[in-house]
């Protein structure tokens, strides 16, 4: 058949997790942890089969998870969304981004995302109908660049997509950009998208910036978050979408009609795992600086150099002091000659930068996973 | 916010189900089983958690669930799809549903659904910027009117949705419709969606009249199946679509920026189970045609009237000798007067038909959830 999606390959992570397989690589590239989830949890999700959890969940979650999100919400956030009009659960964050687009933008409506983003943003754009509108990130610090964005914007733009920690640099927006932010959209009926999949993964005492801390922003906000991050499952694809009555209705119609509801199971599973023990996820930022600062410091050993990661779990670094290829090709010879997967940078870009010479590395890995990468980047 | 959405409600199962709770009515409204899901699948999953399965799955499905999938459709239906160009797994056949309409239809593309159908297909049909085309069933055999269909094909036509064994009738289609929709699509480059969620629940030694055992069928249609239906495990939604390899790039280029992948360990405990116990969907029919007899025989000491279910788990009564009210109502007064929750019809109609007098119930009951139905139905 012709195609509705012709920029659309195999992702990126797709293809660097098989070169990994077939090259007997260390996967640093597709971001996901190789420790367990806690035991809580999947003790949880195995009570919640046994008692018969397992028909469908009502189309917006499970009360007591949507209840628990509330009260997460509020603890971090000091904002108490309406778990009944306000939260909906989802098959992962993915299903919700594209929920959220699907809900409200229209054909010829213009999205602004600014570059690099994760790969999922423009081909939701596209299938809605809409125009993905590309603004790059400052090239070094990866903070909006506010100009910029003040010059993309048009009487067309419907949507803005944000992420704080960003994927794939760490950059997380400061208390100013979210003034700045919340400056350029005032007056205006600009719907906000902060992908905030990566919320607890939080370094250096910062501050986690979420569209929930300010009220005007919240107003016209699609919050997106996720547990498979945080919780250390990436593969059990349980998300959420925060957002205000009349814009979760909107989401909720696609929700219904998309996935209508999700494994139902581990819904419970979260419900009583978020309210036993609030400290897995405030804990969450100690546990990845403690890898973040010895992976870097391993890092120095060798000739890459790593930038810096104030959040999330990817360390990007530069390679220009070793090759000059661009950075796919780099990436490809480093998994199949170093035997060490990783993620290049270009495919999250609409027109990739020139000369930049960037891979991502995730540190989401078990000590050993970590020093076997290492001592295979040594010999760079 | 405006909406894209206008047609869309509350679906009927929800208000259906909060109708039961609220009034404390027997529900055999939504369609789910209220009996335990196979002790192996349970022992599988929690296997697969504790082994680690718990990352993102392959975008397209774990490679032993791909394969299962492929064995047994070749044990069903004598075809062996390509496991990994021609099956995909998804969040439940509704995501495949979703997937498969946004792969293929574009803005202005009309697609055949013949009433009454599942209330999924229309607002995925909008929200992909095509036109629902709706042709009506046999009235009372729920039969496809072939002359109404031919009539209803038209240059602009790019789809076909199809259902059977069907929900809300229970209908089956004959090897003869199948050949007169062979006919009909011959020659066209028309797409073929074929829902086959209720396959191996089928009685009095009837054959599926699956899409795929066509081949000139086959190679335009998009089949598709859930594990929900077969598992008694609605709520776990998994799915899968089975489509040639040019057709599943399009679905799977969908599927990879809606949910990318789903529940991860469940996917490997279908692959075991699938394997382990073909048994199960092999005497699945035998396991419901016992439930429809013994309903049947139960309702006919009611005032409602049965019709005959060929397959599915649904029993369409009439109520005319009851009520002249219209089948909304009708089904309201049932749960909150007389404490038994069902569908009312119209909901899965464009425009519904004046006068039809029909209500569905779910047997996928337990013989006690059962009875006590029918005790309430006797007052009547
Ligand atoms: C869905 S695969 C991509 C996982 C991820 O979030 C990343 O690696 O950036
Ligand atoms: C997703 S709720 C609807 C369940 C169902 O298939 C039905 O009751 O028809």
């Amino acid at each position: 058949p012709e195609t509705k999606l012709p920029k659309v390959g195999t992702t990126i992570f797709t293809v660097m997790s098989q070169l990994a397989v077939e090259h007997g690589a260390v996967n640093l590239g597709q971001g996901f942890p190789d420790f367990e989830v806690p035991a809580r949890l999947v003790a949880a999700l195995e009570r919640a089969m046994r008692e018969g959890r397992n028909q469908y969940a009502p189309m917006s979650g499970v009360p007591p998870l949507r209840q628990a999100i509330a009260g997460k919400t509020e603890r971090c956030y000091g904002y108490r969304p309406d778990a009944d009009a306000e939260v909906t659960v989802t098959s992962g964050a993915s299903e919700a981004i594209f929920d959220a687009i699907h809900a409200v933008v229209r054909s010829g409506d213009e999205v602004i995302v600014l570059d690099p983003c994760y790969d999922c943003y423009e081909p939701a754009i596209d299938l809605a109908g809409g125009i993905a509108v590309h603004v790059p990130l400052h090239p070094e610090t990866f903070a909006p660049d506010w100009t910029k964005i003040r010059a993309a914007v048009s009487p067309r733009t419907r949507m803005i997509m944000i992420n704080s920690p960003h994927n794939p640099s760490g950059a997380m927006w400061s208390a100013d950009d979210m003034r700045q932010l919340d400056e350029l959209l005032a007056g205006t009926s600009i719907y906000l998208l902060s992908d905030e999949v990566y919320e607890h993964i939080i370094f250096d005492g910062r501050r986690h910036e979420s569209a929930l801390l300010y009220p005007s922003l919240r107003e016209r906000a699609f919050v997106i978050s996720s547990f498979g991050k945080t919780y250390h499952c990436t593969g059990w694809k349980i998300g959420y979408c925060i957002a205000p009555p009349a814009m979760s209705a909107e989401f909720r119609k696609v929700h219904q009609y998309n996935t209508f509801c999700t494994f139902a199971p581990a819904q419970f599973a979260f419900a009583e795992m978020i309210e036993a023990e609030p400290a897995h996820y405030e804990q969450l930022g100690a546990f990845y600086e403690a890898k973040r600062d010895r992976f870097r410091e391993q890092l120095l050993t060798t000739r890459l150099r790593p930038l810096p990661v104030p959040g999330g779990y990817f360390q990007l670094v530069d390679y220009s002091r070793i090759s000059d290829l661009p950075d796919a090709e780099f990436c490809r010879w480093l998994a199949i000659e170093k035997g060490v997967a990783s993620i290049p940078l270009s495919p999250f870009y609409g027109t990739p930068p020139e000369g930049q010479r960037l891979a991502r590395l995730c540190f989401a890995k078990n000590e050993s996973t970590l020093d076997a990468a290492i001592e295979r980047l040594q010999s760079l």
